[in-house]
């Protein structure tokens, strides 16, 4: 095992257990219990699931990877916060969603090679890259990682 | 930058951003208001500031860098949930011993060398270190960045 191997593994056994256990959370909500919010005043559920899929379907092309899936969640679930939008995604469809965005990376990423992780990604320059090679594409996972870990305590609220 | 400096500084830029966010939100907190929970029902304020205390400071021993400062914190904080023992240190306290344990482990953390950070954590064999490099001290950083991060979105939740 190279140290870039060792460096990938390390992140993507964070990446997939944390995907796991919001799933589990996911499946065990039911679409109403979806519409609750994780704490009184707070963000629902419905809008977590959507601001979740919107941040990872953003990752498609911050890793090189094509085009976003689903680009007008940008506006509802990232730059707008949770109940300023009349009309937003049904749960049903936002788990659909949600499982499309996954199965994309997923597939992705099956097709990398490890010195690929270490590639810059879309954000930074070429010139940026070259003094701080750490905005590298594995980067992206461990910050998005970050992310979903700090959501998934808050999903894992709703009653 | 070498290879290893740079998986170290993406997990250390990780660690830090979740701290000086979670001691942000430690400030802007009353000790009164330490005493809420972060969603009916469930823990409160000062359970999580005991329980990333006790978490942290198990850190020391995993990474090798002498004994736990306050081992009885394990009983209250991890091994027992919210509300279950009667007398728990105060917030006052309990914010005192956090900020401590951080200062202990970041004046350890500037004495390492990058390649110590690629060296078995103490709650894995050599034997199985051999077969499982990622089972490595840098790691203990990664799951841990994870774990608070993981608090972190409950924490922010307290009003």
């Amino acid at each position: 095992m190279t140290l870039e191997e060792t460096m990938i593994k390390m992140t993507f056994d964070r990446w997939n257990a944390l995907l796991k256990q919001f799933n589990t959370a996911l499946e065990s909500l039911t679409d109403e219990q979806l519409q609750h919010e994780i704490s009184p005043g707070r963000n629902r559920g419905i809008y977590l699931l959507g601001h979740l899929t919107a941040v990872h379907d953003s990752m498609v092309t911050l890793l090189d990877l094509g085009e976003r899936l689903y680009p007008e969640m940008q506006e509802i679930f990232i730059n707008k916060p949770d109940k300023s939008v009349p009309e937003i995604p049904s749960a049903a469809d936002l788990r659909q969603k949600w499982q499309h965005v996954g199965n994309v990376l997923d597939e992705a990423f099956a097709n990398m090679q490890p010195s690929d992780w270490f590639q810059k990604h879309t954000a930074v320059t070429a010139e940026d890259f070259a003094g701080e090679p750490y905005r590298n594409k594995l980067n992206i996972i461990v910050t998005r990682a970050s992310h979903l870990a700090y959501h998934l305590g808050q999903f894992i609220l709703i009653k």
